[in-house]
């Protein structure tokens, strides 16, 4: 289904070739103040054609609150936010009427649905994030607002070049401790904070520019300053919810959070986080953070941090020998220039379900707060 | 919460040290032949106990179906499903009063709910998964009767030892296409289905229980014969609802799916899967299976695969230095003899949750699918 | 919150001095032919300004597809609606900043949320329900497709005038049996089948629009040819859902179906339907239907037919002694010409929600018609 | 389905003839005393057998806590809990097995699920209320310490005879602001506040049992202390909620909070309650209270009242013409002796289900809350 979230709930529409996409925020508390310049940022962030390294098209993507808001503040009710399709008609005849494209949803889409929009994959598109993004933009400042809550997402890796990911590495932990999104963005498009790896992760997207190819690569994302005492045991782990939030985004192929699969080769005696009293914030903390922000599946206040892998596009500019829907073999032809990495735009939009997720699981922790307040008065 | 499932939902109770622990499965189709006997043969392959390279206990684990069926078959009622714990008074006083286990959640518990169960993790013991294994065994027969569906789940590494999970691997897709439990079951505890691994799989266990250490590993699930068309577009993916399921399993790290994390450094032009026409199935199949049997987030027919991480044990056999509850530096004394790798015994945990995602998908796809017949009538 | 339904779900937006109200649908099946042809009909019936019996306001109300079809088909993606009000600019200073106006939401809404929308009750508006009818009237072409299924509503008494409802009166049920919407709409604003109540009716709300007073009604409902089965046992019940559904709508204060608060009265003996093999349909029938077409929360095959009490409307066109939000007792002053009864008006409203509940609980009885398919094969 | 809640949260299990009912409770706060000596109490007065004027079975019905508690204290997970059923033995051959029972569940679950459990009804069976009861009590608990709230439900009517429940008039109010538990239960199996119609009640129940027939009658609960602003608007107003419980339960035909369907014809001059600034409370409060404590499906602090109808029991001892599954005319034999009216052993029922809507909304509120005060911080 379209929605998201319990307490705080997101619901999208739209594709690629209809009218408009956007959301219905529902949930979101009264007083906040916004306005689309709260918003905008980070779907203009989302757009595609913002650099030589990707897409051409440049899809304007301005943010109408249609309610919810009255003189620059929430009102409590839901906030539908529509943003307009540039090119609204259906597309015309083409190949993709003959050929499923090789790992879209074209064919899924048509098993499932006994049709398809004249767009192919429909809401398998990209474009369907962008309720998605501007729900988390609203979203973030609340997440901010409640304890300046911090959630900043990057590339790590592009195909096999990139940052070392070993929760163990100093350098590592130190980026998660630090980086800023105004630090991603300075990076330009790729989007990576290690310097040491910029150049070569350029490059590794060029070559397949190059050879008409893709390439696909690793979002990771930290939190900080997450509440205590988020996520529910057993179904609702928070590690769970975000999981499935990240595996929702279109193209992604994998998870992991703290120390990930490579955790998986790191003896009990050193995975284990020590505690410690901590000075400073007068609470238990831990000395190493494989657990990644999580245990039992309840956020213990150190950073929260997780990767996402996203395949290699599936759109490509050189031909592909495949079947025809009637079972024909063929060649499907090659088209035009398509962005031969899609990871660096999944930043934002990575940022945006991680809010989604933090800020249901803030309400309903702030409903389990006060149950254990009602029953200790 | 403690419930998973939309049509077929399954709510589960229990701790270490209560009276029992069970679940209640709600949704499941009527006249289903069921017995106890059609449970209990995963809840005994969930046991600790069965080998020198797990946990010496030996709980007993017998269900007791409570309601929903008569005559050995289901009523289309609620199945109540009850396992008795063995020892169910809380437990002494123990170093775990004053010591919060590291990496375990009894910090976490404690700052969410202000309370901790004398047994320490309370639901983020591993008997929680009971419920969840009871009920995938009835998942498990819906399936089977739908479409043949197999669900095997296989140990494909310990620590930094194991099997190649590239995807493009001749013998790994052939262990996918080919594997049963009972093979699985045959290799004995580790549960591993590639011989060239095996026993140095055992052998790495083995270091790290002399060590008194544990060590992680992973655990592959291919399920095969699933019908297309499960899974929604959007927050609903397929994928999604894995990655949810399993991500909510005790001490899980990572999930990933076809080609997973090392998909990222497959070019597109190798990464998608080309149609042809199958004459068998009379219709188009993929050549490859990057996609891990999942385009859009729908299923395409391919077999599923994907894999689960699984973080070494966080009790083991030796002294950590610690924090107290209180603040105070100290050392967590070693205790008994414990599992120096969870990960063989998880095999059944992951297809229980692999089967209670699939039958509420597949049910939903019916109501899809009836849709569709409506409206073209 | 803003959604209802599981399978087929409706997430609504909008308030009174917003930019635009609208909804999305979610889990509409695919290939469904519709435009905005086919919403726009009841939008308009549930529009105010229709007559001398209702407020002069004319909102045009006219419905804009955003999403989900293509070349006048329905994609299977959610569908996003809008409506634009005609009048978006917040309000200007007015009494009501001073006064909650008496058994209105306003003195709840800040409660609640500390804030209030400029047009006072903002989503306790009528025009919330704009997205409910919208969503409803794609919900009748499922169910008509599906069954032949007919939602027809009418007011069957204003005030303490009207007709009988007793589920044993022969005229009664003889208008359940056969009265359309087309001559609800033939006995003008006041959508009452009965003749021999229409005058008096008139005359009662002129009585109370003469004296600048209001007064309530109730509107009756009937389904025909609802499919046999729809409704869970225990929680979802199908009168639980329709109670829900209809207890929602702004001004009710009540719900009954079948024989309802008079079936109290009547002894066992009588008000047991007996069954009879009915020729026609093949089937067992009931030989009268004081179960109100649901037995046991599921549809049995006979008319569902339910009553929904609405209050006299809260706005009035004279004085009212009262308090202002800081406790001083004063006087709200009569405003302009009001709407002296809503009940006609709430016929399409009160069908919509109809609709949306039996194509969710259809939809939701095909995966369980799927089930027992699955498990008998 | 079988749960209900979102936050705090009731999943049952169970019909006549299994093992056990119960139920699992998810989202009670931890730290709550709790033991079977606080649960029993309800599920007593819920008891069949407990007068002449109920049935003569007495079922024993001793709740045995499972999980969730350790000390006599909550631990915040989920409480299962589990009532044996004396004779779980399926049942014999009868001629319930030719013959749907008339306005029973027995034609619409074989017609729904394709079988049927021995004892007819399955989960339609009064027994499964059973769970509700045991969970109601513990939601009982946590109101009154979060306000004192007070849930007290009673019979207003056997038949056509009964209190007046006109919402203006005193007497009744009076009735709604000081009636207790204790004095209900003081009347005996009538379970009616009211002296003046008691005894009028008991002749009419009397008269329908030695008729060897039943009657039905209607359960007025009201709540009192309710917090300030429960409710959502749009679909989950306050009322829609306690309206879809109450409507949910078995053998009811109708709900009306507030002036209910009086308050159709009820002008809206005299319908609105005025506000007034109440000293005591320093706040507003209503002078009238034709709202039923809920305006713009939000809780204003007044008391929340409202009526729910029970038909005539459909089970009877006199013979009934009707049809045998097959499409026979025939006879249903009369049967024993049987409850000549269920209505007041619904009081419980009543109250635990209206616990069940208002612990949900008071810690979803709380979350309101939370939010409210993360933005305005």
């Amino acid at each position: 289904m379209s929605s998201f979230g319990t307490i705080f709930r997101v619901t999208t529409y739209g594709e690629s070739h209809c009218k408009s996409v956007g959301c219905i925020v529902d949930g979101c508390p009264p007083n906040l103040e916004l306005t689309e310049a709260d918003v905008q940022p980070q779907l203009t962030r989302r757009r595609p054609g913002q650099s030589k390294l990707s897409t051409p098209r440049n899809e304007k993507d301005q943010v109408e609150i249609q309610s919810g808001t009255e003189n620059g503040l929430t009102l409590g009710s839901p906030i539908g936010m529509l943003i307009k399709n540039e090119d609204h008609r259906p597309k015309d005849y083409s190949e993709t009427d003959l050929y499923p494209r090789p790992s879209h949803a074209d064919w899924t889409y048509i098993q499932k649905y006994g049709t398809k929009s004249s767009s192919g994959g429909g809401r398998s598109s990209a474009r369907e994030t962008i309720g998605r993004v501007a729900a988390g933009a609203i979203a973030e400042k609340i997440l901010y607002k409640a304890n300046k809550v911090e959630i900043v997402a990057f590339v790590s890796s592009i195909g096999a070049v990139g940052m070392d990911r070993n929760p163990l590495d100093e350098k590592f932990q130190k980026i998660l401790n630090t980086v800023t999104r105004e630090e991603i963005d300075a990076t330009g498009p790729i989007r990576c904070p290690d310097p040491s790896v910029q150049d070569a992760m350029v490059k590794e997207i060029e070559k397949y520019r190059d050879s008409k190819d893709s390439i696909g690569g690793v979002v990771t994302c930290v939190v900080r300053n997450c509440p205590i005492g988020l996520g529910e045991p057993c179904f609702d782990k928070l590690e769970a919810k975000l999981a499935h939030a990240m595996l929702s985004l279109p193209a992604t192929k994998g998870f992991e959070f703290g120390s990930g699969f490579l955790g998986t080769q790191i003896p009990g005696s050193k995975h284990n986080d020590p505690f410690y009293f901590d000075e400073e914030s007068q609470r238990l903390r831990t000395k190493t953070n494989n657990s990644g922000g999580v245990q039992g599946g309840i956020s213990n206040g150190e950073n929260i941090y997780f990767s996402v892998a996203f395949k290699s596009a599936a759109t490509i500019s050189q031909e592909q020998p495949t079947s025809t829907y009637d079972g024909k073999d063929g060649v499907l032809a090659a088209r035009g220039r398509h962005d031969p990495s899609v990871t660096p735009r999944a930043v934002p939009i990575v940022e945006a379900m991680t809010a989604l997720v933090l800020v249901d699981q803030l309400l309903i922790q702030k409903a389990r707060d006060a149950g254990r307040l009602i029953v200790s008065a």
